[in-house]
């Protein structure tokens, strides 16, 4: 085995992305045993600690198993983590092999290498942020009302449907948003999406031209930066701290910004939620500067301590903010249902591209949700789940507290469905070897480093914690700090 | 009433646009009755019969409504006709009313703007291509596919999947277009998608840079027309003959392109089959020009007669055919499901644009349609809406020759669920009141136009009979052939 090292980055991740490719190459073919780290080491000329981080992050991610006393194996089935520790550093080198060659956005667009992979077989104890509670959702109601509108004397959800969705599910949606979040809008301003990924393209598709800038939060939601990094944007990182995205450290180039991208109910992933009068500033600024507000609203669902705030949306006099919403979390991600709230003036342009982008989203799901929204089952379920997960979150915090104390530093639990948990003596370099020893323990936990522009430097994990019910979080927990404890095995 | 002309193409198109337009701003309100034919001919200095032919298109689209002695009325409902008859004259001229701008890409698809308008009232005889038989589907089995997945048990349906869609549906689709139309192809070229719309939206992204050249037949189908000219496509179009698409008249332009747009199987709208000479230089021409072959199998599940033709796909050795295929047409268009099959280099960049577009198709659906194929639900159901679909066709070509004989010269009918019929005592402008008359009788009838670069001289319409059947076709042949003999009242 000749392994090709790219020279860039630390010198671990360049051997774990060289043994990565040749894994994905075929080069080293499933269930085929890995050289030993220390000829690896010496062919490489490198220390052979750095060939066991290597492999510790393959572990972690799947590509790889190990057997006690027979070796490192390549894995049988090879899908890995959703999230690799460095999307970036990921990215095929290999570039274009096409036969008559990408599009400048087909380009930018493959360099997304990371779409959702999962694992083969699920951890016992998945703290994965995005997974929710299939187990409590009421799926005889679901059924009830799918087969309900699936008959053929209610045509309508069969046939061709309007672009921007069905009028009953915007009107629902228009009444919702309006009573739980103070958004100020007209049925009209509705545009149904499959899901805040669609909404976030179809902005970026709307609004973007190559070069353009938008500012990010940094850290931030990988969905919305990847897809207007696709379409080409220049991005401002802007930093966040305990109130959420700030703006006086903004550089000039933020002037010149078309878009602000922006979770002021929670902010992905810090869980900072951004303060009345910091909201008024984003909106005066974003007026000034002459930019559009998108303000992903993801999980407002969930809040647990103080009183809620309404959204940006509600506060906005000069049509700047795009509010989206999605089902995802309330309901189920595989549902690919969201929502856009738009400025009048887009609707139409948003129309179109929606059109032209997938012509509509699927009619009976579309009307088996109206149902639940306008019969009453989305709130009491939603009553229900806010109780679920309020406990979830109680056994997260108590679990943390019990068996890691102060070793770890707590962000973000007031709200949300996830926590952000730095690892006080840990340093980010650490983190594979750290995961891929919960992993063995049949703990999955994930790091938050994939959602910075540059990793921090301490250790920080992204738990979620929708999934698991109280008994589990407090044994995936507690067997999690176990490893952390326990001594490094090479 | 102050009606301003756009001094843009025939007169009674500018004076239909300009009522149009009044009426959608709210001047013409809704039930309001329109001034006289006599008056605006006066005020706009006009010959009477342009405006009776403005007020016979609005009366088309169902913008207005005319009761015998009392005049004419601005329609309760406005929602107008799918294919307007000159979608390119009717786009706003106003141009972008945003805050901020749009992108290029924004500006383009924004004229796109007559996306899927349905009557408010489906007219009794509604000949509209596209409509299925929604009637004859076998809904009992769908809905128990549904709710056997729709089950907390069954979790994956309801998790996040893959951007690719999921591998059993993928095995499955992967069987059924290499038994049903020799495609070859591995189960990991198959990509699932939101309708053959999103298939066309997701090569667009790949492969086009504006500017870039784009082959299309003319006629040819508007919904990838509109989706390569927002992607900012230069149009060669490419004649159609008896044998479909033609190279021999392709101008120089042609050799720059880097996709052409094909519907070998039954081309789109004149139902033309390419026969396999033609395939295999369709094959050797894009293969010397260096540029894709989009080939969309739309119907190729519903031939009545002559010998099925292998797919364009089956007979590429260079990797040069994305073949689309969609559910719309055999199962039903609301659920917006399709697929295409790529050659491997394109796989992981459209698996990535697909991820950025809307992550991935719900899951549900796709898991109903598995089992729906696997289970030989689905070729059951293809055996016998081929039947139904056959009856219905017959019933159609009896019910134009018996009443309309040799007045009408019909093409494409020995395939597809639509058949293209030519008026020949009749021009093309004569279509806003023809089918003005037949709305009148309840008969929908839509002008093959909007389909063409540049209208044809004859009238010509393109009919579809799935959604009808064999009673309600003859009947509404019978009474479309009344109103065509009538004289036209004023």
């Amino acid at each position: 085995m000749l392994l090709k090292l790219d020279g860039t980055g630390p010198a671990y991740l360049q051997v774990y992305r060289a043994i990565r490719t040749e894994i994905l190459n075929g080069t080293l073919s499933r269930g085929m045993r890995l050289p030993s780290t220390r000829s690896i080491a010496t062919d490489l000329s490198v220390a052979r600690n750095t060939i066991l981080q290597a492999f510790d992050q393959l572990l972690a991610e799947g590509y790889v198993t190990a057997h006690v006393g027979a070796g490192t194996f390549v894995a049988d089935e090879l899908p890995d983590l959703m999230e690799t520790l460095h999307p970036a550093a990921s990215r095929p080198a290999s570039g274009d092999q096409t036969a008559f060659g990408l599009s400048a956005y087909g380009q930018r667009a493959q360099m997304w290498d990371s779409p959702l992979k999962l694992r083969p077989r699920p951890l016992p104890y998945d703290f994965r942020q995005g997974h929710t509670d299939i187990q409590n959702f009421p799926f005889e109601i679901w059924r009830k009302l799918l087969t309900r509108r699936a008959r053929s004397s209610n045509a309508h959800s069969f046939v061709y449907s309007t672009p921007e969705g069905g009028i009953d599910l915007r009107r629902a949606i228009a009444d919702y948003v309006r009573r739980s979040r103070g958004v100020r809008c007209h049925e009209d301003q509705v545009l149904v999406v499959n899901g805040s990924q669609q909404a976030f393209d179809l902005i970026a598709r709307a609004l973007l031209d190559p070069g353009d800038v938008v500012v990010m939060e940094d850290p931030g939601y990988l969905g919305a930066r990847e897809a207007f990094r696709a379409a080409g944007a220049r991005f401002v990182a802007a930093s966040v701290d305990s109130d959420g995205l700030t703006l006086d450290t903004l550089p000039p180039l933020a002037n010149r910004a078309r878009l602000v991208y922006v979770t002021p109910s929670h902010q992905f992933p810090t869980g900072a939620i951004m303060p009345l009068a910091r909201r008024l500033a984003l909106l005066a600024w974003a007026k000034s500067t002459g930019c559009y507000i998108v303000e992903d609203d993801y999980d407002s669902e969930f809040r647990f301590d103080g009183r809620p705030v309404e959204a940006v949306q509600a506060l906005d006099r000069s049509g700047l903010v795009i509010y989206l919403g999605t089902l995802s979390k309330t309901l189920f991600p595989g549902l690919r249902l969201g929502y856009l709230i738009v400025p009048e003036p887009l609707v139409a342009p948003l129309r179109a591209i929606k059109f032209l982008a997938d012509r509509h989203t699927s009619t009976l799901q579309q009307d088996a949700l109206t149902d639940f929204i306008t019969e009453g089952h989305f709130e009491r379920h939603l009553r229900r789940a806010r109780k679920l997960n309020g406990a979830r979150r109680e056994a997260m915090m108590r679990s943390l507290r019990t068996h890691l104390g102060d070793r770890v530093e707590i962000c973000g639990a007031n709200a949300g469905l996830h926590m952000l948990v730095w690892l006080r003596d840990h340093a980010e370099a650490e983190l594979p070897s750290i995961m891929a020893r919960a992993a063995a323990a049949g703990v999955g936990i994930y790091p938050v480093t994939p959602y910075y522009f540059e990793p921090p430097r301490q250790a920080g994990l992204l738990l979620g914690y929708a999934a698991l019910d109280p008994a589990a979080i407090e044994e995936g927990i507690a067997r999690f700090a176990k490893t952390l404890n326990a001594r490094k095995t090479a």
